[in-house]
């Protein structure tokens, strides 16, 4: 269920960046070119027809659960921050997966749900402002003061879990147990939580942050890598697929991932580690050759 | 299973805090008496050997959990944070519903588990310094800064729920997803969360906390009140309770923390609503009459 180091230090281990590759000696605190790093979820341009069909279906989906009623004090903030935190592929990656392996988008709805509440607490505590990290730059205005974004995100974690806990039609708790444990894994202290923390050591103090080219790494490997092998698992589960298929998926996303870490680090479309991550995501699709991969192939190009 | 309010109201409806029993002119403004109000946990006498045996289960079992590994910069914070911050009796509340339905006590060890690491990460929050709120007094003293606090704190919330997740024995996943929904309700934006908010909204710009009356009266149900009757849920349901067992326990418990809450707000261990509380807290064990009830009646006496 979770990530196998060994697994995937095959695949990834061709998987370079730009500025690492030339040599080893620049490997420790070369800046990391074209741009210096964020490590924020960034508003990127999900302009591809099928991810917003997929995307309105889960922003509907949670609509429907987050209205705003009493107290207001606390659900008019969740509110805010849910639909206004900037969007990312995880959530309509898991309902891709999910009709990849022959599943109902409705199967995994919740699961794609609760990664879009994760993702909001994330983004809300990583741009709360605290004494001793650099001052975060949000893509949103802060609409509210540091004491209730800390409560909102505090908030917003557990309804994400309940909202998956509730989702069990009687027949399917098994796999909603295990799409827990992959969601607690990959937003916690194995996943997140310790891209945040390296983040925060790699800072630089005037807000900047330096590029520790294994520390990046490590950040796009545990941030936006594994988040999106979390989503895909999480469809692959939801949807039925086999175990094989859930691995694949697994490898899938996480390729995917890797390539929208770095293109949010500024590097092109047609860079050659970003076409090379390319590659190795659609040979992991070529096992479901007796599927329909048309549709979460567009992922790739988001 | 949720506190239905007008389940409650009913037996609710005479519990009065002294400070608003004598005339309603004072009911929103007046200072509760002796002390002013306090509503993060406090380290409370928990010298009964039926909890401190309950109390020594968990931690053992949270000790095999939560090892100290790399990366150490997130799993030492987490360890220190999750044995140091005070002890309520939520998590031994728990573990002894189990037992009193004819559960095993290690039926209930996983959720009385995600129970402690939830408080844990509760206090951890409550008493991080942000700019907007009043300086928090903790018990325990800040051994990292803001940044680490906030990181670690947001790290053990999915490690609880992926705890019980991982629990899941193969045969009783229905009922971990049925404590799931319990707890991220009591922790959540209904629960826990909304009382954090009120104790803000009524907190005095010195740190000393006002007696809102009604605000008190909230935040006392939503904190000690719900965590406590969610503990009692939560065993009973894992140590398979009757649906009446199990509204019992609810009811129970609730008691139980509206009683530790009202302790730990100054009230004398005789004072009137204290005694009226305890006995409505009988009165609902009387429903266990064939059942061992000694052993649970003790939490009425911590």
């Amino acid at each position: 269920m979770v990530i196998k180091t060994s697994q995937l230090a095959n695949v990834k281990s061709t998987v370079h960046f730009s500025c690492i590759s030339k040599s080893n000696q620049y490997r420790s605190h070369l800046p990391l070119k074209p741009t210096t790093v964020r490590m924020s979820m960034t508003q990127t341009h999900h302009t591809h027809p099928y991810w917003a069909s997929l995307q309105a279906d889960i922003e509907a989906h949670l609509k429907q659960s987050i209205t705003i009623k009493e107290p207001l004090v606390v659900f008019e903030p969740m509110h805010h921050l849910v639909f206004n935190a900037p969007k990312t592929t995880v959530p309509a990656l898991c309902l891709a997966a999910c009709e990849l392996v022959g599943g109902q988008r409705n199967q995994a709805i919740s699961a794609a749900s609760a990664l879009l509440l994760m993702e909001a607490a994330t983004y809300t505590h990583e741009h709360l402002l605290l004494s001793d990290r650099p001052k975060p730059k949000p893509v949103i205005t802060h609409a509210y003061g540091p004491n209730v974004e800390l409560l909102t995100g505090d908030g917003i974690v557990p309804f994400g879990f309940e909202l998956l806990a509730r989702s069990n039609g009687g027949e399917n708790s098994e796999r909603i147990l295990r799409v827990m444990v992959e969601i607690s894994r990959a937003v916690g202290s194995g996943g997140v939580i310790d891209a945040q923390y390296r983040k925060t050591m790699d800072s630089g103090s005037d807000g900047d942050e330096m590029c520790h080219v294994e520390g990046i790494r490590r950040v796009v490997e545990k941030y936006e890598g594994e988040l999106h092998a979390c989503g895909a698992v999480c469809g692959g589960v939801l949807g039925g697929g086999s175990e094989e298929e859930i691995e694949r998926l697994r490898n899938y996303g996480f390729y995917v991932g890797m390539i929208q870490g770095m293109l949010q680090r500024g590097f092109k479309d047609d860079n050659k580690e970003v076409e090379e991550t390319r590659k190795f995501a659609l040979h992991e699709l070529q096992f479901f050759k007796d599927r329909e991969v048309d549709a979460i192939s567009t992922f790739l190009n988001i």
